[in-house]
């Protein structure tokens, strides 16, 4: 990411909060606050917070502890880095004491009861006049549609996993486990330069690859039965998500049905992608392809989602609160079909949203095209 | 873990509920859901809860989406397994009116502000007389003594990571790179059968062994240096913590003075635990040899913490809130020494508090017997 990114960011954010009724922004969900200061630090646990940014017209502070001074320094330039000393509640407090907070905006879906509970006892106790403000997703909103910079490196994580996707589906044997087959895509992923995966790879195979949700088993894969891959890596921060459905040999009676209408929602659903369009337009394509093959009571997830800094981020392609799709999106579509106890197909790109339409950035390779 | 392991922790929880101010106890903490039921799904983000508990004396449900439905029979085979047809807040307030409560115990420190709210404005559009009432600790207590049948799974996957090291450390060369070690360790994890690291491996040489909290970074490591080597695995949900520090060749000036220190602190704080030590006691006992040999302002963290199902939980092992030690709680024991720019070394082990002192799970290796 270049160096100007976070600057212009945070003047992005400080021309929003001019419109809030509340004087500082608080930020602790930590894609927000990484996507604002650079700062990399991931949080092991809700409550084990790395840090917190404080953002008004006149400050931008990163409040952490002395575990992350080092990392805050180097990596959040253009924010002050106020280290605690006695605890998270105590020195947040004195901070926004510093700064001359009123109205202290906060993250209402990222700050737990007891931690405002905390706040307010402690803003109490130390004769402050500061009231607390929910906010919802306020940040979450500007990391919608994506900059240059994180297109660029959405793009070499997206072709990350298609190379790893690359190697391994001519790896794949019969009498191979769904857990070796996932470990043997970590172990590509990173030698192939990727800092982590974006989530734990799902191998899902025969009657497993009807859950949507499948955790890798020590199920042994066979000829015939659909195996879906669906698996992303981190690159720099960035996610990618793309998902494959692979047979060794023929597919069983009626999977090339099933595997065709899939393969022909997601491509009648990608010509619907371009700025403007309301979210549950694509959705609704797939939906209908679908249902018009018989298949409508087997999709039961959305049609996709936005890709960055998390897997699952806005906006949301589905039939539930629609938006407008905005240009420099990142989302995936994946339409899928699953036949419970008998098994499933799911098909999966990535995809930016362009001025005059879809940019596929997942590689276009492992899709079959059976006869019909 | 033993079936009868979650009636009977269920039965203790509704003892406990005889004396809170609730009749329902709702569990959304990861952990503590799987304490209770043996549902094994993971969390990924605080936004996206995999499923929730609702324990009356009458009732066990567990409430998730159809995603996990099949997961969910098979796990927590003595929860009623109800699926959320559209959406967590209306499908959960649906559950609570069906068990009949009126008070509803949460976890205060897992249920973000925004939850909160939309329970309310639906449990008052819906016309229930519902109260909400905040619960800290409660499972979290239970989980501190852990069963025989806990104890075993720790104590593999303790061997387990002590295996690791012992793999690992002879490999170990000038000029690795840290980042290289890490994955090497997951590596090992891995073909020893571990389901996944209960962390990311700590490598941190040089200078970066001053950092507590060191991400593995791209450095080769040097002779006679500082490496600390922070580590740990999960084995069906339960987590291994062990540290050491090595170095290849003789160690830099100093450094045998700061590791005996570490060493002699680690010992001595050792031979105080047993049940009923107040848990600040241990820690007072290690900062003593540290400050004594003139390293007390670089020993800034706590002497250790509980190991369970999550990496860190109760009792806290440190000079804040202490608390008295339970015979059955398995806790880390590591000092360390960090001077700023120069290096480290942490030392840590695993023990069970028994009735006659402490067992160490850790294997016994990989220590430095210094001359002083």
């Amino acid at each position: 990411m270049e160096e100007s990114a976070f600057p212009r960011r945070v003047s992005a954010l400080k021309e929003k909060l001019r419109a809030l009724s509340c004087d500082t922004i608080w930020v602790i969900q930590p894609e927000n606050r990484r996507y604002l200061s650079g700062f990399r630090a991931e949080d092991s646990q809700i409550n084990e917070s790395s840090g917190s940014l404080l953002i008004t017209q006149s400050h931008c502070l990163l409040v952490t502890d002395s575990r992350y001074a080092t990392e805050a320094e180097a990596e959040a330039v253009h924010f002050q880095v106020h280290i605690l000393k006695e605890g998270f509640v105590a020195g947040f407090c004195e901070a926004i004491g510093s700064i001359g907070t009123r109205r202290l905006g906060f993250e209402e879906s990222f700050v737990t009861c007891a931690l405002h509970r905390e706040l307010l006892e402690r803003i109490n106790q130390m004769g402050l006049s500061v009231d607390l403000v929910p906010l919802e997703g306020i940040v979450e909103d500007m990391r919608e549609a994506k900059d240059e910079g994180e297109i660029e490196i959405i793009e070499a994580s997206a072709d990350l996993i298609s190379g790893v996707l690359d190697e391994l589906i001519p790896w794949l044997k019969p009498g191979i486990k769904e857990k070796d087959v996932a470990w043997q895509i970590e172990c590509l992923a990173r030698e192939a330069g990727a800092e982590g995966m974006a989530f734990p790879p799902i191998v899902a195979s025969g009657p497993n690859s009807a859950l949507p949700h499948a955790v890798p088993t020590e199920r042994e894969i066979q000829l015939g039965e659909p195996v879906i891959l669906d698996v992303g890596v981190k690159l720099d921060g960035y996610c990618s998500d793309m998902t494959r459905t692979v047979f060794l040999g023929e597919p069983e009676d009626g999977f090339k049905k099933i595997y065709n209408t899939v393969r022909s929602a997601q491509l009648a659903a990608l010509r619907e992608i371009r700025p403007g369009v309301a979210t549950d337009h694509p959705d609704a394509t797939a939906r209908k392809v679908i249902g018009d093959a018989g298949f409508g009571e087997y999709f039961g997830h959305g049609l996709g989602h936005g890709v960055g800094l998390a897997t699952h981020e806005r906006p949301r392609l589905s039939p539930l609160r629609p938006s407008e799709l905005k240009q420099g999106s990142v989302v995936t579509v994946e339409p899928g079909i699953y036949i419970p106890g008998r098994g499933g197909v799911r098909l999966e790109e990535m995809v930016v949203v362009e001025s005059d339409g879809p940019r596929i950035i997942t590689r276009n390779s492992h899709f079959y095209d059976f006869d019909r």
